[in-house]
């Protein structure tokens, strides 16, 4: 097993700062207040998760981030003290009292950029300690930041999806029929680990006519004859996977065969139309095109991908709308599916890097309609 | 394994709105508006998780909820949209844009009352949408209702605690000497599941120093001679568990057996503090008091505990400060603990559900120091 590791050096973490800073001056924002969650991670390489007990990262327009800690957690928080100062308080106590201490104090209204995530309570837990708060997504900055992946970055992304194909791999060798969906996550869970990730995302197994449901969750529905969909991944270093495949127990029926080669058709042509300069909905437009042109047009009922960091879901969406212009750095899935309700599906997703030679697929798991037992 | 089960019925749903709206017509708030959540499963029997997706439950204050939902997971809301209307919105569409449909729509200020883990982009998205909004926290209005469990729900949390329990025994019965933290936190999911929760909660596994890290996640730390913690629940129904026993490998040294005492004692005399009437902030001083006078008062770093119910942590808080009447139906854990620092822990957790008569504990697992191998 591969422990967690943190690559990010101190100078990239202030590096990052000063970049906020930048977006922040020309935006009039004075402070940006985030809670636990993939922008706390990016800012200051702390990885838990959204508590009761307020947790806040402040990072204001000039000098640097603050920290508002539970004293008992201070362990946990050991590697960002040495780069971050904190404010510790304990329970018992009223942590928006210690609030003013981070935020901006002066009369007027005061512009703070608001994790995207933050908890409603530590919006009002804030608000209630300014006098006129002028509140605006932090996504505003945070975004340009988190869209373009840097070298270090693309190789936890690339390991991550490595530890997943190996995952899938290990799939194809199993025997399917009559195991419940929740014993092959339980399975999911341990070689997503043993392949490399520090930490399970998602281990979606779906059965049958389950894999007519996108976000189906595994239960006890055992695997018969037909299509099994798997939707897994977890990270290396906060970095996530994501990659789905669409097995097949026994022969495929003719109908199958012909949804799994429109979607495969679908994500190949995606990948294809992946240039730098082109625009995020174009990539949406590729896929759908051709599932439509084959009469499943109803039956995409989703955007063909979303971008994919420290969060498993970020911008840019490969989605209808979005005219995010690609960059090289950039990573999203193609995950181009057909859900017929009652009866069954199909997706293919893998993540794809944005170069100059256009999309480079970090899964390599094949297109082929794998036929197991 | 057991599946999950939805115990609430149409008429209790139907109950919590109008209690909760009652509650609002007293404080002039207009509407409830809430993400994926516990608030949400309370108030609809929904369970999924928040996404960049938005999705929300509004109860104005007279009238049905109506639920705001990506169109793609109808069939996930399925067992939800039998009791409740959904606007549905699709990839590609502006969600905001179906708001003022679900929002109170006149002018002047509207007081609206936010799902306490709401995000902060979904806050932002509603405060677009109304003129003048007045916002506070949805919990002056959930927490009075959820505080005090029905019939069924004390019958879940129980049926969680007989699960987590059951795991608990399993654990006394397995080497511990020389396995991992991981691979005993992947043991503990099995068994979690296998002994009758529908989710995994947590796994927490602290071998040796990393007991004196309250929240510490397993890792890849062998268990050697000497205590192992062990932190662990998940949900049956949603209802959850939690329940922490500190084992020993090999005979305990006299540190450890009179830290345990001590612990054991405070956890025991806090429990026995329990009556109708008195305050929450008292059982937390019954076990703070007994610690102190151990001198150990300065490693008990929390509070003694939290209430239980469709969240792991929710009111009341043990805490000093929190004086809620304590009323039957209540329930919550008591948990003192003592960490001494880059050394070792001990913490004793049961969830308690207050009586007429006191505390009935709902985890039966023995108190006295637990010698493995």
């Amino acid at each position: 097993m591969t422990g967690p590791r943190r690559l990010t050096t101190e100078h990239e973490f202030q590096e990052r700062w000063a970049r906020a800073q930048v977006g922040m001056g020309e935006l009039n924002i004075e402070a940006l207040v985030i809670g636990p969650s993939p922008d706390m991670a990016y800012l200051s390489g702390f990885s838990g998760r959204q508590s009761e007990r307020l947790t806040l990262c402040v990072l204001p327009v000039r000098g640097a981030p603050r920290l508002l800690v539970p004293g008992f957690e201070a362990p946990r928080f050991a590697c960002v003290l040495s780069l971050l100062d904190a404010v510790f308080w304990d329970d018992g106590q009223d942590p928006t009292d210690l609030l003013p201490a981070l935020l901006p104090r002066h009369p007027g209204p005061v512009r703070i950029a608001l994790g995207s995530e933050l908890f409603a309570r530590s919006v009002l837990a804030v608000a209630q300690r300014i006098a006129q708060p002028d509140f605006v997504d932090a996504s505003v900055i945070l975004t340009n930041l988190r869209i373009r992946k840097s070298a270090t970055e693309l190789d936890l992304l690339g390991a991550a999806a490595a530890a997943a194909d190996a995952t899938m791999d290990d799939l194809v060798s199993q025997h399917l029929l009559g195991r419940s969906e929740a014993a092959l996550a339980v399975y999911i869970r341990q070689r997503l680990i043993e392949n490399g990730h520090d930490v399970v995302g998602h281990t979606s197994v779906c059965a049958g006519r389950n894999a007519a449901v996108p976000h189906h969750e595994p239960g006890r529905d055992i695997v018969t004859a037909g299509p099994v969909l798997f939707d897994i991944g977890g990270s290396v270093a906060g970095y996530r996977s994501d990659v789905t495949r669409t097995m097949t127990v026994g022969e495929p029926s003719k109908e199958l065969e012909e949804v799994y080669e429109t979607v495969r058709t679908a994500c190949e042509t995606a990948t294809r139309a992946v240039r730098v300069g082109g625009r995020a909905c174009e990539i949406d437009n590729a896929a759908r095109t051709i599932i439509e042109k084959a009469g499943y047009g109803q039956y995409f009922t989703h955007r063909t991908g979303h971008g994919i960091g420290l969060d498993v879901h970020e911008p840019p969406y490969i989605v209808a709308g979005d005219d995010t212009p690609l960059e090289t750095g950039m990573a999203f899935s193609i995950e181009p599916g057909i859900y017929l309700p009652d009866r069954f599906g199909v997706r293919i997703e893998d993540i794809v890097v944005v170069t100059d030679q256009g999309a480079k697929p970090l899964n390599l798991v094949t297109h082929e309609l794998i036929i197991t037992d």
